[in-house]
């Protein structure tokens, strides 16, 4: 029976590592490498690197031979949040309980550890294969994938949405639309790069997008509820914070109940689109039932 | 005989035409695509560009199909002028005569605006090569090059250099090391890039870093003595603000005269280092006496 709790360990362990091994750039690190540090070494779940492992492992392909792209995508998940924390966008001052990178450290700093590490992803993705031409066309096809989906055609567009629309009643359609950009392209992104790489036919890699878009809804519903519903012990972050912020969610605009039924539906949705994947897809099943059971 | 000013020209109004396609992303712009076209269609020099097409006819290789690196070196360029003149770093309202990103939009716009760009710029590297495996290494060899400039060893360090060394006396060594990131970096990786995708042999290679590293350097010396005795009609800014901000310049630590000596020696050393080169060379030999000549 797969162990999804030691599969996570591991594998945030192995991505850790080889996040570690990428910063060791100098030995005497100065201010911008200790920020870019202290934001990538903060201790966030690493969904996106596990998710292009799991995806690779899915395609059937050698999950060591995708590290180089589950990194890149950590790294730039960890750029926007540096960037969204700032003062000028949602000026927080903590982040997984610590201190946010331009509290630690200063708003100059801040803004180039997050543009070191954006530029640092490709840097990684470029890093490889160059001998090998059938690999350079991999990574150069990660490399379209992962900068399109943190382009202005998905994360960006989306951190703007989100600006825009604060204090303004978003509907269901347009609360879906503004998330699919900021969190679910990154996301879907995490997926394709692991089954290009893993050497996925493209007949599946259609379900597996299927599954991605699936998932990353049902994990933003599932923060939504956890915001209301979770313990602040076990998240290291207050709860009720939506609320206060008036900020829009699914509860508020489909009520609890209901937003539970939608993220439920969600997984079910992403399941069934695993379907004719064998049983190396099944840390993709796990991760998707855990996304509405987790407690943080 | 090879005439400089018609070749800029043509170079930059085909450069201008492709970075115009590239941002015809929506017939609907936002405030962010506003930014981004706003910033990037600023009349620069193109610089970068021209290097980069440069340098691939110099290899002997077809200048249409550089194109893509030429216009992603510019946006890397344009980017990180963006964030420099953020109000956290260099406080900048004004930047080729017009308003700077963040007073012409708002500071969260300029930061997206400035990852956008960024992002944009490997975009368009990956787009393309991907059905020809040879063409997709050499395009990921530029990628290569071009985010080791711009990260965290080049450009960036020398960003932080540059805020950290304000009010403190630099010696040269250390204003040589300061610009090489800061400028030098993307220069290099723009004629490396040329070259890489013109197909340059290693051997000659070697010889345009050469070039690269004095014409570089050039370009800031040269800077640096119009900022004393340019003319601000025709400039398009002020003169003399280095001095007022106590600006670590090349002036300020060997004096006009031996400053001009020193820009005339780079010059001398760039042309040097084209010796073996066949007149499909003029343009970056055009290029590298033009540094020093110019009034702009």
């Amino acid at each position: 029976m797969f162990n999804l709790d030691s599969y996570l360990i591991s594998q945030q362990k192995r991505i850790n590592h080889a996040l570690e091994s990428l910063l060791k750039i100098t030995d005497k690190p100065d201010r911008i490498l200790e920020a870019m540090t202290y934001s990538l070494m903060a201790s966030g779940k690493r969904i996106r690197p596990v998710l292009c492992v799991a995806a690779a492992e899915a395609a059937g392909g050698n999950p060591e031979g995708v590290l180089p792209a589950a990194c890149a995508l950590e790294m730039v998940h960890t750029y926007s949040l540096i960037h969204d924390d700032l003062p000028a966008m949602d000026d927080d001052a903590l982040r997984r309980g610590k201190p946010t990178c331009h509290m630690a450290f200063d708003e100059a700093t801040a803004i180039l550890a997050g543009d070191a590490l954006l530029t640092l992803a490709f840097q990684t993705l470029s890093n490889i294969g160059l001998s090998n031409a059938e690999q350079a066309a991999k990574w150069l096809h990660v490399i379209r994938l992962i900068s399109y989906a943190a382009g202005y055609c998905g994360m960006i567009q989306g951190q703007m949405l989100d600006i825009t629309s604060e204090g303004r009643q978003l509907s269901l359609a347009e609360l879906k639309s503004m998330h699919r950009l900021k969190t679910g392209a990154l996301i879907e992104a995490s997926l394709s790069s692991g089954a290009v790489l893993g050497g996925l036919n493209s007949n599946k890699i259609t379900r597996l997008e299927s599954y991605a878009q699936n998932i990353g809804l049902a994990f933003q519903v599932a923060d939504d509820i956890l915001n209301i519903e979770g313990d602040p012990e076990i998240m290291g972050k207050a709860a009720g914070t939506d609320k206060l912020r008036n900020k829009n969610t699914y509860p508020s605009l489909l009520g609890l109940k209901e937003s539970k039924n939608f993220a439920g539906q969600l997984v079910e949705n992403a399941l069934q689109a695993l379907k004719s994947f064998d049983q190396k897809a099944e840390p993709l099943r796990a991760i998707a039932r855990y996304i509405i059971e987790r407690k943080k």
